[in-house]
């Protein structure tokens, strides 16, 4: 992704969790502060825990989450080899139904190589 | 979503329907037929039922059906109280994963009551 | 299931969940609040949480969750009737891989009906 | 598995279908008789239906299914040959998670092999 | 899918999987290769395995890769009667929550059959 | 687990894996190979391989690929805050539908520090 992606990507997630907290009540709102809370460094540093949402995402395929975490990922030093051996696990464990992910995990990756 | 957008979104599912009616045996046939079956009235109303069928289809992460149950939910009167409350039980069962789906239910929703 | 089945059914989670809150941390615990606080009474009756819970439960194929919520909709009052239209619902939406699921729900029911 | 070992699946399996049909309505009904038809012979034989139905219970997780269907296929005179062949494409498509379940495929195969 | 759609579905994934190969070490580079493998012929034909790789897809409701399959099972010579009972299949044991993919499916199908 | 407990688990494991080679032709060989080839060192540590491993096991709800991998966790040197931190991790992407999968990998982690 190039910046101006990252940050359309950013925005779109942003307006459509304003509408969210419109009509939700506490219990929504309590599940978004403890999904935030869950990625916050601690006895795990930021770092492990964006790959393991990063697998996490991927072997349940849902992309937009994949998207986010390739970001964070790619945030906190995670180098390219690293995140292949993290994504390998994934396919492993998830099988062939998540190369079509795989792909867009790595088409994300690779456009935000290219903007280092 | 606005008339016009509920209106193209039934009309293309329409479309896509013929096309499975063209190559479909009985057993297929037979499906669709239950399918409508299970959400008509009975021991529990409409209402009931429809919120059972969005949440079943939050927790599975299925945008199309989300979406025909999110204007179901509507035409039968559910108020954006009982909506937030339903989708705050998908929300803790399924997990952070069906975030995305619940952002784009709620966008939905959202157009719907801005079209009253 | 028995009464003394429903007792040895809750003692044993009674007994795990112990487990769980001693190496457990502020978010596993914060989980378990908000996981209490979305079947409460509210916009929605708790015969209608439950009654979701369930369906969700079924479509995800989790026999603890399910048997939990069958103990608990019984306790709601929900009736025979009722309970077989919801799980139409998710039988028809999960599909038959939900089949020796939907046989477990309907054993629980049926020891529970039996000990009314 | 044993004869014997069959005949107690079948058994228990026919003891929980009459819990569920002593509380079905229509639907499940419906649903049942839709379950049985789409494994009748057609444009596709028997054997190959099974087969499709065994790939989709292992890639879904479902070790009742799969036993179901472990047998189906035996009867239906698979070969060890072509049940590793479908399995292969299963396991690569579902990933490592499907392995405990392949492994209680095969032992149950390697039961009905001993008893030929 | 016209011709033409085929070929640069055909495409898109050949330049996405150039960018998996870019960041891929040994292991995902030895899982694509064993993906490849699954679906040649042995003792069971190239057709048989096309169906299970589509109903397996269909199931765990991958648009791109049911995309693939129907491509492949055109190739292979599955007439529109098998592919309709192969999907039945699909259909029942993954639920109306395939619906959806169903349609996409056969929307496909359609296409192919009308270039043919 | 008590040390003999891990130790049943293992050859019950090694018995049933016996059973599958017996079966399986090249394709299901070459993935069992690939299964223990991405959890070796790399550029990423063993630990956070096995950490991974665990996750994606706990969101897709595996029990026996649970139970591997917390006794791999616990070989590797895994904390009990780093395990709380990854399993809080797998709880809020997957879900209250975890939970019963979560009870279980605590109560073997607890049985394995017993031992320790």
């Amino acid at each position: 992704m190039s910046n101006s992606t990252i940050e359309n990507f950013g925005q779109e997630r942003e307006r459509l969790n304003q509408i969210v907290m419109k009509y939700s009540g506490s219990s929504i709102k309590r599940f978004y502060s403890l999904d935030s809370q869950v990625y916050g460094d601690g006895a795990l540093p930021k770092k492990t825990k964006e790959l393991l949402g990063l697998v996490a995402s991927l072997v349940l395929r849902c992309d937009d989450c994949i998207k986010y975490h390739v970001v964070r990922c790619h945030q906190e030093g995670v180098t390219s080899d690293e995140l292949d051996e993290a994504l390998a696990i994934g396919l492993v464990v998830g099988g062939s139904i998540t190369i079509p992910h795989l792909r867009r995990t790595l088409q994300a990756w690779d456009e935000l190589k290219r903007a280092d």
